[in-house]
């Protein structure tokens, strides 16, 4: 049995606890999250013991293999280097696309170092869209890949629009409007006296939004309106010396946080396969990802 | 550059060809077919020069560092065992699922003997959509995949109808009836007296045919009805724990030797960065297919 660890139970932790429960090769022996918070929704924890510290689970509970980070992306790299430097492989749901480099770059020493591995950015997108659109290209090596996402709710806008000067509370949500271009639906809850127009133009100006076509509608309850269903359209038409119109689509409806949850426990499951260092799902096998024997997934997949 | 040969020169080995091309990373520096066949199908040949053996094309052309094996599933063990033997990494589609792991078992000593990596059923199905399977089953573990293949020509469908007593001439159309379930579309030239009704009970009597619903039509001329037209339609629904409804779903429509031809020279790309053994699809990390710098691919891609 893989000992897993994680670190955050907001949405992300409380699935990848249950990802590892349905798992037949893994547990789930500690949650770690602040002081403040041990405890509180034992639902979540669905019996699983929190602690402050790695420190302290370990005391407790013996040592984990590796740790799952459920962590805002903006705390995940200096959390991934925490760990990494203690003797932990680590994986982590990083979604900052133009950081991802970096961000391999930092821990590649490290992990090095400690003789661990970092799996980077293991959701859908970073993650396994990203193996997809390898794939694709792979198989027709010519041609254009659009990503269309949506649609669903996107968490790096709705925190933009939440910031906004007049919003009490927003939800984005991105809608596919073809070739890989979106727009943006805005659900806002106005602060007292303010105005529907003047906040639209605000959300308007701010870099997140002012590239994409731009809805905004008052609600009452921001809450009633955006649940975790999300998706995406890969699509890629290509090919190579005189083959065109190879057609490739890849299309799925997902509860988001549910997803990401499930793909960084299956590659917590890689990281004790990889090499030390730091890698994305690009990187890694397909094989290692599942649970049970290799010739037996090759016997059933291939 | 990495320097293929390509062993067969039938519409794969033509593909492979043009795929290698196309390629920024590589080159095509021999074809081996047999001694009677040299020379012939210039225009298929695109100038890459034909040897009835690797040691003639080594002598004439250099050492390749990989051999694209473009035979008949029958053909590929023995091949790939004779030229891993002889220090060449090798690739291939070989396509029949249930030996699929004999192979590798009878490579593995022989790629390892000779500090070479065996590139096994690198094709789409074997192949590319056996990796999307493993994918689909790390994303949502609880549910059931459904590969749905066609509408499309059968290779191995088609030389049985034609083997059957009274055809002159068949091809066999995989037509997906839902479920992973398929209808045959058998066209057929019938042999002088032959009758319609009576053939169409032999095919329906063979193993290949017996478990399918089967239309068998008589045509003019087989070869006015089958293009290359093929394609597949994975689909899996499931999740895990209280995760359910989780939708993937991959959809391509292809030119099919033209894309098992790609899939070959994209993995012939990864053989020379595996460790040496016998593998298959969803043992190779994706980077290893693409060409290009892994950074820069991450960039691009993840």
């Amino acid at each position: 049995m893989i000992k897993v660890a994680i670190s955050g139970l907001g949405n992300l932790g409380k699935y990848a606890i249950e990802a590892i429960e349905s798992a037949p090769d893994m547990e789930c022996i500690a949650v770690l999250r602040r002081k403040e918070s041990l405890g509180t929704k034992p639902l979540d924890l669905r019996a699983v013991p929190d602690f402050d510290s790695i420190e302290n689970a370990e005391a407790a509970v013996g040592k984990a293999d590796v740790i799952i980070i459920c962590e805002p992306s903006r705390s995940v790299p200096d959390t991934a280097a925490k760990y990494l430097a203690k003797g932990y492989h680590t994986v982590d749901s990083y979604d900052v696309h133009t950081g991802i480099v970096d961000l391999l770059d930092r821990l590649q020493p490290i992990a090095e170092k400690a003789g661990k591995a970092a799996i980077v950015s293991a959701g859908w997108d970073p993650g396994t869209d990203s193996a997809l659109r390898a794939y694709f290209e792979a198989m027709a090596p010519i041609g254009a890949t659009f990503t269309n996402f949506g649609r669903g709710r996107s968490m790096g806008h709705s925190v933009v629009a939440r910031g906004i000067k007049g919003v009490k509370d927003a939800v984005s949500i991105t809608i596919p409007i073809g070739g890989g271009a979106h727009s943006r639906l805005v659900y806002v809850e106005l602060e007292q006296g303010e105005s529907l127009a003047t906040v639209k133009e605000r959300i308007q100006a701010d870099d997140y939004f002012s590239h994409d076509p731009l809805h905004v509608v008052e609600v009452d309850s921001v809450d009633a309106v955006a649940d975790s269903s999300h998706g995406v359209l890969l699509e890629r038409v290509g090919g190579f010396g005189s083959v065109s119109n190879q057609n490739l689509k890849f299309d799925m409806r997902i509860n988001n946080p549910a997803l990401t949850a499930q793909v960084l426990v299956s590659c917590a499951r890689a990281a004790a396969k990889m090499p030390a260092g730091a890698h994305t799902l690009i990187d890694i096998p397909p094989v290692y990802l599942l649970a049970g024997e290799r010739k037996a997934l090759i016997k059933r997949l291939v």
